[in-house]
């Protein structure tokens, strides 16, 4: 029977459900070019009004992840375990989880993306490392997993070609924000990728897509729900994003933090973060029996080194210059510096993650557009986190960059992202729920 | 400010009212190809599940008659009057209102369309009249109605070209049902065609767009409102188009019914509404006190024979050849002809005006696509109506045309049409409602 795009908008228009077919058939036909974009944007907001139900929103993931290649990462021996998340202010959670799980003996074969926005992606930060290659051939990849632990390369071409097409039509027609179309696009390219299991960081907060609690929740219910019903373990943690995560935001800046870290001096909260979020990948990866166990491993193998030896391995693998770690001054510098004081003393009430964000932006850290390209030494560094205690004077954050305008301009920006309260503050809890375990 | 047509998506897809700046902005933009089909069914897919207000339904409205050309009919001495059917089957009442209005003093200055559907429009059904032009030059245009009373012509191409272009588009993404569309859409050409006073015939039934009377009763409100606020006087009829209007469906089978309703023999339901509808143009063109003088006078230019008179002298003004008015041989004639016959007895309970409308598209009468080119003399006459007593073996409707199979196709798909019961039928109320007035 030959279906009519027209009938299935209608359908969807009326509330009726999608099936399968439906669904494979209007994705194929819209990457092949046969339904048109006027057709698809109809649909979407179809979608926006009626929802996607459980079955609609998986075979739509299905239909996207099977749209164009997919990874086998069959040759690699053992459980893999992949990281995601939604994206936030100073969010190198996975250069951290990623040496520590694999160290614990989790097999990490990551594809990440790079960013627009407030900071680069992964990939991104990662090329501030002297040499480091984030493309690499099939092969090549598969045998790095095999033989180091872990392996990170940037996205592949070919991966998910309807999702990239359904994302810049919704970008341009008022379609993002709809809970089924976002948990479909993420698990698309994460089941495209290939690993056995899933742990998604669901942001939340002003630096993050979902601001507030609920939405987050939904969402990460959707995507476990998705993960699952793709046969694949899926859990999602809902972790704070109000504030920055950690003290710097930048691309080198970051990654300084993550061997930092890694070294067991890194921030409170990223720390935290990563012993949780690798701990419950250790578990999944059938490393330990429970997440506990899990991550009583991933610390220890933060006290003992193994995560930074993990880490070193692993640039050296991809051709990067290992001798970072050890020495700061081999990340490309930043010729420009400036502190912001804080004008009045008590107590760190706020630091809007995303205004901090927008910071990090204009000093040349993050894309506005794809066509940007990234200062790798650009970023803000924090002194305080909400609950510090704070004296008239005192440094609140630290803007690099190599161009004198932008660093003040974004110095500018970030004043009122402060906010200081005369009574001491709570910190606000780092990790929210846990779902799917 | 410049506007994005993101953010008026946006806008409306949060239940937002658009302003006049918006909508007159993406008009404009989409008739330049500056907006993209895509941007626009967002919107229209937007507007679907939100709606547009009275002021929206308005703006929207202006700014498609301001996309084109507008007539300018001030030359016309008189206030001009204009009559619009929202389309149904065996609907020839423009030939016949026209002549009784004009008869009675008021200037017809009417463009009308092509048909796609059942049957021609009135424009292709006048070209079943030897001779007959349908295209004539803009003085030609005013010069007729100024010297004849009454000139129609096809719809210029420069007309509303936001319409055309929104309207081809609702039609491939499923937005054409909705009111504040189709009020705005219909109004748009109305009042680019520049009358000063117009009277809508809604149709409300199986033959119609409107099938129950609540929607119809509900566009007939919105157009009457679109009418008044942009300082036309309007009055809607709603009219039965549960079974065809009068007898005749086809195109010169329905020139023929008109002229014989102007000798006074035609249908009871077509001379009634007919009468109604010329009676109140009359009202508004300023020539009777009120709608039921102006009923009054068009009866008598309907018995003194100065309707007919009046379609005489319009034909033989655009070029054909008025001898058709005592001539019916002189029309495209059928090569082909059946009768459809009762197989029992009883009372005639419905004549589905949908399927008789299919079945005089399948003689030859009818487009089902722009290109299809049509058969004049084709289309169906019933010989009963509803509410009518039959005896088995008694005609219930003769089809006609020019090709065997498709003329035998046409009867066996009006069969289900007719529905024969055995108790006797009420006729339907053919006027049921007349809004604005």
């Amino acid at each position: 029977m030959a279906m009519k795009m027209n009938d299935i908008i209608y359908k969807k228009r009326e509330g009726g459900k999608l099936s399968k077919e439906e669904i494979d058939w209007f994705i194929t036909g819209y990457v092949a070019g046969d339904i048109p974009d006027y057709q698809v944007s109809a649909l979407l907001m179809a979608i926006f009004f009626r929802g996607l139900d459980r079955e609609e929103t998986f075979q739509l993931t299905n239909a996207m992840r099977y749209s164009g290649d997919t990874i086998d990462l069959s040759p690699i021996k053992g459980i893999k375990v992949d990281k995601h998340s939604t994206g936030g202010v100073g969010d190198k959670t996975t250069l951290i989880v990623a040496p520590l799980a694999a160290a614990c003996g989790v097999p990490i074969a990551k594809m990440s993306g790079r960013g627009l926005g407030f900071t680069g992606g992964t990939v991104d930060k990662m090329e501030s490392i002297p040499g480091f290659r984030t493309s690499l051939e099939p092969e090549e990849f598969l045998n790095q997993v095999n033989e180091t632990g872990m392996a990170v390369i940037g996205q592949t071409a070919h991966i998910t070609p309807a999702d990239k097409k359904l994302y810049a039509l919704r970008d341009v027609t008022s379609t993002v924000d709809n809970f089924g179309l976002i948990s479909s696009s993420i698990m698309s390219k994460k089941l495209a990728a290939g690993s056995d299991a899933i742990v998604l960081d669901v942001k939340c907060g002003d630096g993050a897509f979902m601001e507030n609690l609920d939405d987050a929740v939904k969402l990460a219910h959707l995507m476990v729900d998705i993960g699952t019903d793709a046969g694949r373990r899926t859990v999602a943690a809902i972790t704070e994003m109000g504030q920055p995560l950690g003290l710097a935001v930048g691309n080198s800046l970051e990654v300084i933090e993550a061997i930092e870290t890694l070294k067991g001096r890194g921030p409170a909260d990223i720390t935290e973060l990563a012993l949780r979020l690798s701990g419950i990948m250790v578990y999944l990866g059938g490393k330990a029996a429970s997440p506990e166990e899990g991550c009583k491993m991933t610390e220890e193998a933060l006290k003992s080194g193994a995560g930074l030896e993990m880490l070193r391995r692993f640039i050296a693998a991809q051709g990067g210059d290992a001798a970072v770690v050890d020495d700061y001054s081999l990340f490309p510098q930043a010729s420009v510096c400036r502190e912001l004081k804080a004008e009045n003393s008590g107590y760190v009430a706020q630091i809007a993650a995303r205004t901090i964000g927008l910071a990090s932006q204009h000093t040349g850290a993050g894309r506005a557009t794809k066509e940007d390209s990234l200062d790798l030494a650009a970023g803000v560094v924090l002194s305080k986190k909400v609950g510090d205690a704070v004296e008239t004077g005192e440094v609140l954050a630290t803007f690099y960059g190599n161009d004198e305008t932008k660093v003040a301009a974004a110095m500018e920006a970030a004043k009122e992202a402060f906010v200081i309260a005369e009574e001491p503050v709570q910190a606000p809890k780092l990790i929210k729920e846990i779902i799917g375990l």
